[in-house]
């Protein structure tokens, strides 16, 4: 299976011609069936009826049973239902919203207020609610996609108000079948060969029993994407747990390094804190994106304005070394092989 | 004073590459101050908090205490409200949002439940509350500015939902001073001139008393430019009064004329639809907009495509005959020129 990062915005805070606000979709399939909300500032979600509204008038009079399943924070499905009532909109796709409730240290105390009210006002139970998913304690992480093929979680960020990272990880799949070893061991081809494939153990006419691990080659690893909200760190150590290894870690980097200062005091990371956090979990491939407007990507610069951007993508490699830092644009697509 | 209107988005029912979601701004000025919103639907107001908060970001430390002014049906400010409250946003501006109550013959009677029940959650006093704005049944309109240089009035439409169309009329404005007139007359170069200027009577030295009308030349006639929301028709005589001998008229022709009756039913206009009211109201340019994704501008269009928006003019410059017939592309620009 093909999986591919498309950038759809890479700017911070607001969009303009150069860079729109912050969105990525991590494709498998055609259609779009989950939507993660990392938090709640409007560059990160007041596009989202919009874009409902535009994947339901798409598709035509293809009516879907299966709902798009959105999560994010405590706040978004109450959103979601009353403006989708004020317009008017009927979807041809059933949808829930799924609500993470967040920690009180992911935010100053000051943004908690607003919080709680408006998890006080989402007490109505009607069609399309989700779940609402609190931490596991023990993992420091929250569950919120366990199917055939995926395993999604989120961890806590720290930001002006309540943000989220998630994790996307690529369930192991059987390895393929050794046709020697099946010549060998005198299976013949036919249904037993989809049994073993399958996991399941076949007795031949000799009265040997096969097992799926005699004939298959070793299972292929899944992949793991890791997406992080906008950021001035990580809050316990779900992030670095579920991040571990990422084969694509994609980290914002709102301002440079000389303005680390004023980063944090937004809730925002430079070049060398995404950095450092990659290295930490080994992630083998970072790219950083949600810059301010100021950096332009290159080939959109003007003179005098390339320097910036290249000077980000030089401080995130002084930290990592010997791996190359990809800096994100509008429209760039980040493939991400099968493991070997 | 230049007066120009540029097309941010000229599609319909959602954006695509080659044309935006409908919006045009009309520009006096270098600030936005006035914000109008025809109706609720997504394609038309999604957008909203968005600008908002990119105005104010753009804004830089500038903190402005004029409130932008948003107009809009009702249901607009508590959606506002919420959302900002919910995003966390504070602009560096103030904001009020004056709202426009319809009445029950602007759509089909089955939407006017969720029509209502907007109207009772909307009872708190807050910060911001503009208007609530019911129509003036003599004039059959809305009278939402009168200011020093414009009057702005709404008119109703019809459509699937309540729906408002603009009037924006620029005021008369004094002529200019006849200077072989005051010559003639003895007027002393000076503050009687200004005074003459604007307005006041003036004694000469030897007792006669000048007025203004006898120095100035004919007062320069102000500019109408009027808006349509998504309509089949107006409701009422207000909207053909307001839009009476209009410098401009914006309307919206969602799809071509083969295709009136689909039009009709979703509440939408065709060419000549909208050729036959700006015919009606003696219109001296007619600009048409808000069209089926599948009308793409002519240098965007592939092969085979052309045909389609090239017929949406000859359709409706059949009824206007003589007149040509503007068809919106995206930035587009028209001026408006100061009327001699």
């Amino acid at each position: 299976m093909s999986m591919d990062v498309t950038f759809l915005g890479t700017g911070a805070a607001y969009p303009s011609p150069t860079r729109g606000a912050s969105a990525l979709v991590l494709r498998c399939e055609g259609r779009i069936t989950k939507i993660f909300i990392t938090h709640l500032h409007g560059d990160h979600f007041f596009g989202l009826p919009g874009l409902l509204c535009t994947i339901s008038l798409q598709s035509g009079s293809i009516v879907t049973k299966q709902p798009i399943e959105i999560y994010g924070p405590i706040g978004l499905r109450d959103f979601i239902w009353r403006t989708m009532e004020l317009s008017h909109t009927e979807l041809v796709f059933p949808y829930v919203v799924h609500e993470l409730v967040p920690t009180a240290d992911q935010c100053p105390t000051e943004e908690l207020k607003e919080f709680l009210h408006v998890e006080k006002a989402d007490s109505t139970t009607k069609e399309g609610q989700g779940r609402t998913i609190l931490l596991d304690l023990e993992e420091n992480s929250y569950l919120l996609v366990d199917d055939e093929q995926f395993v999604v979680k989120a961890f806590r960020l720290f930001h002006r108000i309540p943000s989220f990272g998630f994790s996307v990880v690529e369930k192991k799949r059987p390895g393929k079948l050794n046709a020697q070893k099946l010549k060998d061991l005198g299976v013949p081809p036919g249904p037993a060969y989809g049994k073993l494939k399958n996991g399941i153990s076949v007795v031949l006419e000799n009265g040997i029993t096969i097992s799926p691990q005699d004939v298959l080659k070793k299972p292929i690893v899944g992949r793991k994407i890791c997406i992080l909200g906008d950021c001035s760190g990580v809050v316990g150590d779900g992030g670095m747990k579920l991040c571990f290894d990422a084969d694509l870690l994609i980290h914002e980097a709102t301002l440079d390094d000389a303005q680390m200062d004023k980063a944090k005091e937004h809730g925002h990371s430079t070049p060398q804190m995404a950095a450092a956090f990659a290295k930490l979990c080994h992630a083998k491939r970072l790219v950083l994106t949600h810059f301010s407007q100021r950096y332009k990507p290159v080939a959109l610069a003007r003179e005098g304005e390339a320097d910036g951007i290249a000077e980000l993508k030089k401080q995130a490699e002084s930290v990592l070394e010997l791996q190359e830092v990809t800096l994100a644009e509008d429209f760039m697509v980040i493939g991400i092989p099968i493991k070997k």
